[in-house]
């Protein structure tokens, strides 16, 4: 067994919090800032440091190789290290850090693999700054090309290709040409699962599927005291009647189908007014593509059936769209096995949220390990998760990756 | 009879409608400014023409009585000239210019009555400048005392009392000196039932009751993928639940129950984000007291029950109150009985909007005449209401005053 240095996973941990810091213990690195620049840097200086051969390729993503005693494929860790606007310290950063962790620490054992050990670090998870989230695994899983991915642009009209250059991680390496032999990502939960029922580790099968559409709802404006009921047309109403179907399918589907109103808007939004316009957005995620895709057309069908009934006129536009992605069975299995062999409470989880590794799924083998977020905070200055909690995470992760690196 | 005549009732509204105009036929003259000074100079100079004795109160009522052959409490008409800031050009001044026709039909015919005939206008009834609305008609039934309106502000502190003195409308009279033999108010429906149902006069019989809400509901952001449907404080699901709720009690109530959630506005509104916070309006309206709060009570209950089960708070504030008003039976009678004379269709009908006349009905038997609204738009500068049911129901105004001026 390869011991995990805690005092040096945590030391990691807040020194790369302490860039692009912000009040309340949070951090701001929104991708290719100069605070993500920052950030970046301070990595490959460790990854130099650990002896790793760092490689950036053209979409920016960082990976450090450590050899094996054999020429094979690489076992494969990582995360981001990108984060949203008033983010937390660990989303994307555990993982990468826990990466080079295990490096550190075989380091410290003097211990060669079999295969090769790579960590790396992937550019612009979050889509916070530039959309579509996940760019930098997605090129380098081959499902965006580079040219479409320079030409995102942020709010100002900045590029990413302009600022991959300026910041000076615009690589050589061509992305996806290291193909892994397995891909492990750690990352904390982001959600409540886990510290509710105080299990200590998620063995996540799957990430769900996501489905967002903005409806664009167009009734008649009228007086709320002289306009009878039977003669309004009011898109305040369907926009409201979505929000709680939504809710009954969710409950109806269980699962882990969930259902979301985020956002809406009314005009004229007054008291005394029946509205005559809501936009609203429908938040719907499932890991079962057939079930997706079965909530879909339920939503589809109540808002038909209300809108005639109301003689509203609606607009749908598919905002984002995602299948569910299914991990590597054998390997969630051995994450399960790792983590039992600790002692470690598990559970099987889908994940709510995206991630990098459901794009490595693509190329190769790929699970994930998630440790508890206290109260699910996500996004947020004050997420955290227990120390033991991220050590245990990280064992985890040392152990499954020196099983995967010794095998032909 | 007394000859109503159109030309001249439809020149007066198109005079007055020049004051304030603004794009696409309407009016802007809200309160006190200065184009309703220059609408209120035009009136009390036609009044003045037309041998009225032009009396202004302390409030900016203005009522011009024309003398009656014996000293008796008058008979009076009338409504109000301001508008909302994209008003129609019938709202208010439609009732007021039919009195003044009334009144130049007995000068044309040299008639004299038994009691004096008085035409009004009230100050600020649309509350669009000032609250509360039916500011005029309010004091002078004796419901708001004169300092408590003086203090009233606008958006930008601009009191009441200073604008009349600035404006010149701060006059002598005490307001409610005249306390009337009966008040009838003449006014545009604004709303689509007699349109709709092609009935010429709507008969009022009572003005709803009114009562606002605003509810903030306080609930728990989180992440609309990672957070299970068990464990949302979704504070957006309350407002929508209510939206139905109000909607379905309004249909199972039936009779002339409304409700309306008008208003709503969602924290952080983002489409991947269980909402925090919500503030909503609920708008509902009875003529019936008992029947208005049994809605209040079971919209209270809905969102007691909701609300625990949701694990959210909710608090309510109360922005607006009033209690139905029923209209004078007999004078409600005299109404129909001179519209079927007259060989027009009637139909009894509440106000689902607030008037002058539901305050005057405090002091001396009050009726309201409706005409119909195209397609029930109001505070529209598209308002509009057609010149042969324009002449209609100034004609029933006219023979209804004149029945009652005859009477000792």
């Amino acid at each position: 067994m390869l011991l995990i240095d805690e005092k040096r996973l945590l030391g990691a941990l807040d020194e790369l919090a302490g860039i692009g810091a912000i009040d309340g213990g949070g951090c701001a690195r929104l991708a290719l800032t100069d605070e993500d620049k920052a950030g970046r840097d301070l990595l490959v200086g460790w990854m130099k440091a650990a002896g790793l051969d760092v490689r950036i390729d053209a979409i920016g993503n960082v990976i450090g190789v450590r050899a094996g005693s054999e020429n094979l494929a690489p076992v494969m860790t990582g995360s981001h290290i990108d984060t949203v606007r008033t983010g937390g310290r660990y989303d994307g950063n555990y993982g990468v850090l826990a990466g080079l962790e295990v490096v550190r620490a075989l380091n410290d054992a003097k211990r060669t693999t079999r295969r090769p050990i790579a960590v790396a670090f992937f550019t612009n998870e979050e889509g916070a700054r530039f959309q579509p989230d996940m760019m930098g695994s997605l090129v380098y899983a081959g499902g965006l090309g580079l040219n479409e991915a320079y030409a995102a642009t942020d709010k100002d009209g900045v590029a990413v290709g302009d600022e991959l250059r300026r910041i000076g991680y615009l690589g050589a390496a061509k992305p996806g040409a290291l193909k892994p032999h397995a891909f492990v990502e750690l990352h904390i939960e982001q959600g409540p699962i886990l510290d509710e029922e105080k299990v200590q580790i998620g063995v996540v099968e799957s990430v769900q599927g996501i489905s967002w559409t903005e409806y664009t709802v167009t009734g008649v404006s009228n007086h709320a005291g002289t306009t009878p009921m039977r003669l309004r047309r009011d898109a305040g109403y369907l926009a409201a009647s979505v929000n709680v179907f939504v809710r009954g399918l969710a409950h109806e589907m269980g699962g882990n189908q969930v259902g979301t109103v985020g956002a809406l808007s009314l005009r004229p939004n007054l008291i005394n007014v029946v509205p005559n316009r809501a936009v609203f957005t429908v938040d719907l995620r499932n890991t079962d593509e057939a079930k997706l895709k079965e909530a879909e057309a339920r939503v589809a069908a109540h808002i038909a059936e209300v809108a005639a009934a109301e003689r509203v006129e609606v607009e749908a536009k598919v905002l984002a769209r995602f299948e569910p992605v299914i991990f590597e069975a054998g390997l969630v299995d051995r994450v399960e096995r790792h983590a039992g062999a600790l002692s470690l409470t598990t559970q099987r989880m889908p994940s709510g949220a995206g991630h990098d590794a459901q794009m490595m799924q693509r190329i190769c083998p790929t699970a994930m390990i998630f440790v508890p977020s206290v109260a699910g905070l996500s996004h947020n200055v004050k997420e955290h998760t227990e120390a033991a909690d991220l050590l245990a995470g990280a064992q985890v992760l040392a152990n499954l990756m020196l099983e995967l690196a010794s095998e032909v």
